[in-house]
């Protein structure tokens, strides 16, 4: 059995309180771990039996131990529960005690996710801002349709037809908070009209399917393959969730063949598909491929995000919804609408053009990291292979066998915070996990990108 | 039986989708019956049916219709179902064709939960968001801490310290979009904790009640006299809804032996308190009564809002929470904290004062809306009664028994929008309903304030 934590012995200085007591276990955790105080092998009490010692969320927990596990840190294997790994990295030769001491806080953050946030456009954002809120009706500042600002489902309705190829209506484009906020409001409308079970990629964000099971659904992951998710078994499913213009983290666009297969089921079955869009403007080979929502827009929820675009701290997001949903969701959206004044700001940003210029800047500047990456790995980590298409903030680093783990752990001691690909994998995965860096080149601000980069090829077998 | 809809003949111009779908078929309805195409004692089809019939949510016509109950087109009885009032009431003499084709569009609007919009602040409120924007550090722009920006809890912290009494501590207080957004994500975590009952006050937001029950609590109802609301029963409450200072909609404070009471059950029970303090600024006869958090803050939850003291728009509330809830409700809101930058600038307001200076300047002019209203009725309505202390964005109108539907129906025929008190009663009060108006003095801008007053005068009996 498991011990209770209390007999690990392993003081644990936590603020009693917050979120931020999923970074304080895991920092203590790893700190065990190094100086030894948790020796190699030993078992950890099961997340729920230190959630009840600590008086914490379970998810706090279990969070806290996936973590470590992608950090390799930890091992959980079935049946045998999480322990502490058995051999941890040694430290590179000439790593000081000050750098392992540091580590908790790495230098260089190439975790996915995150743009550039150094480069948020302020001066024109405020120069937006100040217009929308001077010529403003004051009814915008009362409560307002659900579906969030007409003049922001206006600009949205237009940009999106231009640049995502999805078929819009301001009538049924609903703005929301970014794609978690309108994912966990389909969740729950669909789960209300009888929707059990959602098929998911294999590989994806772990936050996503937790939001699906905190609405009461069950998630079932598809196989992925060179082409995309293997649409094969949808038996009792009631919708999909998709990444197609970019499977999140894989990096592979969906194949013309997929999607058709795809819709054929949405309309035999009258299955939902959410196909979420998290970085579609962001191609840098061609064109990008238009959106899977204009082959099908009343099986389609097609969610984008202003938190690649532009920054996640607006929280802004929207849905393209078939009409029967808009209802429902808006009734949901009721209380949680994003505030008006960046809705009215994001609609002016759109009109003026200064979108899309950040996007056309924004996408330059990626590109310029991407194709230093793949440079710099092709002269100092030949072994690795950089797969998915040139597109997005993060790219895939195919390791040889066996190796994620110890690359996720050297990265740590060169300071540096990368997810391995097995982070991201829905626990009922059959097919046997591969080894790979999800890489986010988004994060770093430009004077840092030489230094992350170093310490990334340094990690790496 | 209920006939459908079909058999009713009434021709429904409704867009197909979208949250209008509620107004079009209230003002539907209200046409059909003010032109008597639906006539009087008509039985209409049940909610449910009427909903299945247009393909709509069934929430959307039960809402529809009672609001038209509320307004007196409809009468809904146990055992009768709904059905066109006997006898609408006729047109006031002169009352033009005009008038009566616009009145779905009311010249006045007295519905209580709106402050006055004209006075949002805006020139301060857009200095304070160039200085927040341009003095960030670079990382607010990121997905940031799901409790809100610290700068913005820390203000917060102090200004309801001093202005409210309350306990507040940066890191137990959480950002929200307002009180109904901390509502329903309180609700969810008392679910998960196993509660499944909450007391509610007899009269209060049916809005507050739906999203209880949307989270799978039972809500029931607590009489409420004139030391407001009544901790009779409280066996299988697991929490307490209450407005303390200014109980919604009657305007009664709580009596200190009743917050005592309720407080004492709290501690006995693990029983949680969630104090809505949507208008605690506003107090114009004395100093508000602090909040009554403070006497407990292990058992409170203090819900506050910028929507009344502010704008709704901003879609910006706060909770000071017991520490034990602090980490689930926090990773219920990880998608859905509003915009850092709006968080930001409300940071600012407060530090530099502008909130407080437009707090005030708010109060005094309300404070003249009300006093000017309870003259207006001294004078041309001695009959009547306006109770409920000198506080807040509304007075309720006690009116002679039987009188009330007949009132809110002059009131639309003169233009004025304005609801009755029955609008806000929970449906499983025991008492017999009291005959009263809840009227809102904060919407009308302070030009349309005379003639709002004007048309409310001419509508009482």
């Amino acid at each position: 059995m498991a011990e209770s934590w209390a007999t690990l012995g392993v003081d644990l200085h936590l603020e009693p309180t917050g979120p931020g007591i999923r970074r304080g276990l895991s920092d203590a955790l790893r700190e065990a771990v190094r100086t030894g105080r948790l020796a190699p092998g030993t078992r950890l009490p099961s997340s729920r039996t230190l959630a009840a010692d600590l008086g914490i969320a379970r998810n706090t927990v279990a969070d806290a131990y996936a973590g470590l596990v992608a950090e390799g840190w930890l091992t959980a294997r079935q049946g045998s529960g999480t322990r502490v790994a058995e051999r941890v990295v040694a430290p590179p030769a000439g790593a000081s005690a000050r750098r392992s001491r540091e580590h908790a806080r790495p230098a260089y953050d190439l975790r996915p996710g995150t743009p550039d946030l150094a480069s948020f456009p302020r001066a024109q954002w405020l120069r937006a801002a100040r217009r929308a809120v001077t010529a403003a009706p004051h009814e915008v500042f009362g409560y307002g349709d659900p579906r969030g600002r007409p003049e922001l489902r206006t600009a949205l309705a237009g940009y999106l037809a231009r640049a995502r190829g999805v078929r819009a209506d301001p009538e049924t484009l609903l703005v929301c908070g970014g794609v978690a906020h309108g994912l966990a409001l389909l969740a729950g409308v669909l789960r209300a009209r009888g929707v059990h079970t959602v098929a998911v990629e294999s590989y994806g964000l772990h936050v996503h399917r937790d939001l699906l099971r905190t609405a009461g659904l069950r998630t079932v992951p598809l196989p992925l393959d060179d082409r995309g998710a293997v649409p094969g078994t949808l038996g009792g499913v009631g919708a999909v969730l998709l990444t197609p213009a970019h499977q999140f983290p894989t990096g592979v666009p969906l194949h013309p063949d997929r999607r058709a297969a795809l819709l054929d089921w949405a309309h035999r079955t009258g299955g939902l598909i959410l196909e979420d869009d998290y970085d579609g403007e962001f191609r840098y080979d061609r064109q990008p491929v238009g959106a899977l929502q204009d082959l099908g827009p009343e099986h389609v929820v097609f969610l984008g995000t202003a938190s690649k675009s532009l920054a996640p701290g607006l929280r802004l997001g929207w849905m393209a919804l078939p009409p029967s949903f808009v209802g429902d969701v808006a009734d949901s959206l009721a209380s949680r609408t994003p505030g008006v004044l960046d809705q009215l700001t994001l609609a002016r940003f759109l009109d003026s053009g200064d979108y899309d210029r950040h996007v056309r800047s924004a996408r330059l500047r990626y590109r310029r990291r991407r194709d230093a990456l793949v440079a710099a790995l092709a002269e100092r980590a030949p072994g690795v292979r950089v797969t998915g298409i040139a597109a997005g903030l993060h790219a895939v680093l195919q390791l040889p066998p066996g190796t994620e783990q110890q690359a996720v752990r050297a990265a740590a001691w060169h300071g540096l915070a990368v997810h391995g690909l097995s982070m991201f994998r829905h626990p009922d995965t059959a097919v046997a996990p591969r080894d790979a860096l999800v890489v986010g080149y988004g994060t770093p601000p430009d004077h840092a990108w030489a230094g992350a980069l170093d310490a990334l090829c340094r990690a790496l077998p």
